[in-house]
């Protein structure tokens, strides 16, 4: 009989699952639309039903020990019941998550932060495998974080810690969804970077970006951005090379005050040794005085779009077994 | 016969030392000159004479463990060779102090950052005392820091961690020593704060501050800025509470980063409840929008100004006994 661990990955468009072994490889996949819209009873149902998807594909040679969620946003950790999920619509509040899961799976169910779960993942089997103090940002619709420290994921109050994107860096910048000015997430994150290209197509920049999204506005993203920077678009390098200075700015200020081995950047928006990845490094290590910089790596998160799912299945082992505790 | 740590704390004027027992009580105290413009060797000289004078003090009765040397600068600490103490004279570049001390002490030294030494004090016995996560500020002539996570000083790469003073908080700022622009301890630190009031007097003013300070511009000092906004002075007010929304921006950072349980601040500046502080508590508190702020317990240090020589002495006791071990 083998044992094996279930993550679940909650994204605003699909949920995808994997079951991981013991060690830590995905032994079975599985992706279903998430039905955001239809409320999060539906949501979770969904959940449900993957995971006895999941379980039938298994077959009975493998017991599934946990289920580990990773959410895109705030939870109380002990409880499992989430309490925001401001990128998902059907108003996430105080939804008791672990129990509803526990109660149709017949297993325990262990959530947390899915920032958290990539950390988890690019540190245990990714890019950060073997360090012992390590930052990872996950740039994406957000900017989300999580700390490595003496390894050991850095949770803090309430499970809080890793909230890199609400790192004030120009407090006389624009608003930011939270409600502050200047945040690094509406500066860097990938709505921020389109906003920025698309308000210089509508100021009427004609560059190559503008050829490439040919002249439709809701087909501008970052990967596009990207390709027109690396084709010599000034517009596009402008865009990319501010955001990663912002970026960068707030990483350099996170290594003076942690001094880590290594930063682990992954999420959608970033492409390694692309013009914003370049922008933030080198923004980073000009901006910090303070810290030996060539004993600090950056780091390309190296698991892909799986470090979440893997890492919440990771987090369901771990509590599972009494080898994690979660934050209250 | 008992044993005791001596602790050292090298200022810029004096050298505080201290002989602590097993329950890091001082049991004996010595201060002498620090004499930094007659150079490194005459400073370290006098480190040699006032641990020889205490140890006359304490008689045969106490066995001395270990000297801790806490220092106002960057070092190697495994093999306690200084590297940069910027604010002391006498080019501190490369100063073997550990061993030094040792060839004419015949005990063993252990040298760390004098705020490591503030923060392990105010955690072990101060402020923070039963805390697991928290932050330190000393705020002074510069500002430094310090991070207990999981129960333990965290000191990153280099034991560079806790450098909260170099995080950028206003890009377009002011220069800093460091060479960058808009550092906090560029914007609230002592001398920032006395110079943003010079300014205001040179510039015409006349408030409570200019009969406190007799019209001389030297005699501003932190005490005399919060001792006119506690009249009322509207200058004062303004300047005090300039500084702390900078140093208050870094810590509403510094907070969503690392979700503590506890900001510890300390240093000559700051004066709980007054001003300054209220202004910093605030703005960190107004500013951070992800972390559960009524969690996080903002706490003036209470070690006083013996924290930085307890807190070394500490630190020679934990190296010498295995129980800590010094960052490379």
């Amino acid at each position: 009989m083998t044992v094996a661990n279930v993550g679940i990955d909650l994204g605003g468009t699909n949920l995808k699952l994997a079951v991981i072994d013991g060690s830590n490889s995905i032994i079975q996949r599985h992706t279903v639309p998430t039905d955001g819209h239809l409320g999060h009873d539906a949501v979770i149902a969904n959940m449900v039903r993957g995971v006895t998807e999941l379980r039938l594909k298994l077959g009975d040679a493998v017991t599934v020990e946990s289920v580990g969620v990773g959410v895109p946003g705030m939870l109380d950790m002990p409880t499992g019941v989430v309490l925001d999920l401001p990128n998902l619509p059907g108003k996430w509040t105080n939804v008791p998550l672990k129990a509803i899961l526990e109660r149709h799976l017949s297993v325990h169910a262990h959530v947390l932060n899915d920032v958290k779960g990539f950390t988890l993942a690019e540190y245990t089997i990714g890019a950060a495998h073997g360090v012992r103090d390590a930052l990872f940002y996950a740039v994406g619709t957000g900017i989300g974080g999580g700390l490595v420290i003496d390894g050991k994921v850095h949770f803090g109050v309430g499970g809080a810690a890793g909230e890199f994107g609400h790192i004030i860096v120009n407090p006389s910048g624009v608003l930011c969804s939270c409600g502050n000015r200047g945040c690094v997430e509406s500066l860097a994150s990938g709505p921020a970077i389109i906003g920025e290209a698309n308000r210089r197509v509508v100021q009427g920049f004609t560059t190559r970006l503008t050829e490439l999204i040919e002249d439709d506005l809701n087909r501008t993203n970052p990967q596009i951005i990207e390709q027109a920077a690396s084709e010599g678009d000034p517009i596009a390098i402008e865009v990319l090379e501010r955001a990663g200075y912002f970026l960068g700015l707030s990483m350099a200020g996170m290594i003076a005050a942690l001094a880590p081995e290594m930063v682990v950047v992954g999420g959608g928006v970033v492409k390694p040794s692309g013009v914003y990845w370049n922008s933030f490094v080198e923004t980073a290590i000009s901006h910090n005085t303070v810290t030996d910089m060539s004993r600090v790596t950056f780091a390309p998160a190296s698991l892909g779009y799986e470090a979440g799912v893997i890492g919440a299945a990771m987090w369901g082992r771990l509590v599972e077994r009494g080898e994690a505790t979660p934050a209250k």
